[in-house]
């Protein structure tokens, strides 16, 4: 079971740092003699930088925007640790596709190609646009007492998603998900990957009360104990996470493959990253990541990956909101770059002229 | 002098606060049916909160936003208070007017309209679209010498920025502002008006260094012992602020008078809002800070304000540039209110069903 889970070629693409001294140079020089003091636009300045590199352009343009939503079940579900029942998995997908759900409006708002991906949902769902259905099973098993996939179901997810970003136009990707239970599996991660402890990789999720998160505490413990001996990440990925982590891992690795702007929403987008960094961390470098949200680990997880969230809005809402709300700023430090004026341009003053 | 300086009904509009006890509980019912979890989309739930309160609108729809930059000069910039010569105001505007500089940028990005006022730069603008001259003279007077206004310059100044907003459309303003050495008439304001001792008022602008600013505070503090007898917020205003930060207390308080939504940018904005809450306390409710910058006294000033920001991305440029990057947000949370599906009307499952 294991030998199919190899990082392997086939599975694994290969990606590139993004640094580049000459053109790092020629974007900061680029940067700094714009109409406005050195450094005045805070974040978005490396931000600008970090989008020239990754696009291999001095004033990249960021197009065909896409967000792409990853839905699925999980078999920890059966066991409590969400404050919904399972059945919201699949009526929020419908909710999504009929444009009523926050990742919706968000999406709309901010002219985001909106595509919902069925990665596991224990549903059957009418096909229609804006669907698609790459079904690796209707919801994973149960990893309180098994692993969560079989390897060939962990290799078809990676696969599937590193096949939906293929088709995508555009050269940014925005992230979400979908899948009532999942913050566990993106906590088992989090420990398991980083080793964060569960105390502070485990939270309430959508809004469990104290006692549920007690209870949800203690059966994630029995999930590490039983999981904890993977060997690898991709065996940990199997292991513990859920068919729209799988594949959001394996759409990250092709999104940065072909030197896509990633843009990284919260918790659960963060734990398929921590995976996919684990096999290939350059990928790491494509990443823009939108915001820290309220979910009690997602402060450890940005930190183990060296990540300067855009947003602090309070966010635990998952879908891609948080991707959705930043990207305007992903998108103003780029045209900060294309379309700002420079001092000699303009015919503006320097300082101690 | 001081006589023509009396905040009266003439000078100064009536604003009610926004409390509405009935809509609070509709609009906060409204936001808790949404499918989401309650709470999870964090800050942008007050936000919504308070724009249905300021439009009196259940489902507040947000229409024809306008960014608004007033620019004047200073008296104080003789004083070598920027690291800029004082033609950096009218070569800004001009770069505005282009359509080069930030401000520019990200109006242009964010679908925002974009005026320019003179509210009294010293520079002859030819005339043009875009550009509203409302010259109340060539600068400022040296604040550390004599008083930076008149008492009839200050009143023309907050009326003008109140005529100003009369005329515009939409429900929505963005207020931004250029002049060199207004960090320095912001820092006096907010010394003299919250009692922030000026060690912690005063900042480095767009980019002193270490001796220039130990230079700035200590002109600053003659400025305060010079003018620190003024008795009431306009005489403050009059003595220590600025043509383009008079002007914006006037447009705030015409926006809040007419409820329109006002997004506060900066430090300087901020100083200007100051002044305005001082005459008319209920200005504030209808502001929505945007982010918190870079300059020294921003945080202590938003504490003052009682003000939460949407971002915190290190900025320090002023324009409005805070402004129009966090609009995105203020829109998104209308949307959520006014575009998202309910519980019962997306058909989504309730926790604990």
């Amino acid at each position: 079971m294991t030998l199919s889970l190899v990082a392997d070629e086939a599975l694994i693409p290969h990606i590139e740092p993004i640094a580049d001294a000459a053109r790092q140079a020629r974007l900061q020089q680029r940067i700094d003699h714009k109409t406005k003091p050195i450094g005045a636009l805070g974040a978005l300045e490396p931000l600008a930088l970090q989008l020239g590199l990754i696009l291999r352009d001095d004033a990249p343009v960021l197009a065909e925007p896409q967000m792409v939503v990853f839905a699925a079940d999980h078999g920890l579900a059966a066991q409590g640790v969400s404050a919904y029942p399972q059945d919201v998995t699949w009526q929020m997908v419908e909710n999504m596709l009929a444009g009523g759900a926050a990742i919706s409006v968000f999406a709309r708002r901010q002219g985001l190609a909106l595509t919902l991906v069925d990665a596991g949902v224990a549903h059957d769902f009418a096909p229609r646009p804006g669907l698609r259905v790459c079904k690796i099973g209707r919801g994973t098993r149960d990893a309180s007492v098994e692993p969560a996939m079989t390897a060939p179901e962990c290799r078809a997810a990676i696969s599937a998603g590193r096949e939906i970003v293929r088709a995508l136009p555009g050269n940014v990707v925005l992230f979400g998900e979908m899948g009532i239970g999942n913050t566990s599996s993106a906590s088992l991660l989090l420990a398991q990957l980083a080793g964060v402890p569960l105390a502070q990789a485990v939270g309430r999720g959508t809004g469990l009360d104290d006692s549920a998160l007690a209870r949800k505490r203690d059966l994630l413990a029995r999930c590490l104990a039983r999981h904890g001996a993977a060997r690898t990440p991709l065996e940990t990925l199997q292991s513990l996470g859920g068919f729209e982590i799988a594949m959001l891992c394996g759409a990250m690795l092709q999104a940065a493959h072909e030197r896509r702007v990633i843009v990284v929403d919260g918790f659960i987008v963060g734990a398929a990253l921590l995976v996919a960094r684990a096999v290939a961390p350059a990928v790491v470098d494509c990443c823009v990541f939108a915001h820290c949200g309220a979910e009690a680990g997602h402060r450890a997880m940005l930190e183990v990956l060296g990540a300067r969230p855009l947003l602090s809005l309070g966010l635990r809402l998952g879908e891609g909101s948080g991707a959705a709300l930043a990207w305007p700023l992903v998108d103003a430090a780029a045209r900060m770059l294309a379309e700002m004026a420079s001092f000699d341009s303009a015919g503006v003053s320097r300082r101690d002229e």
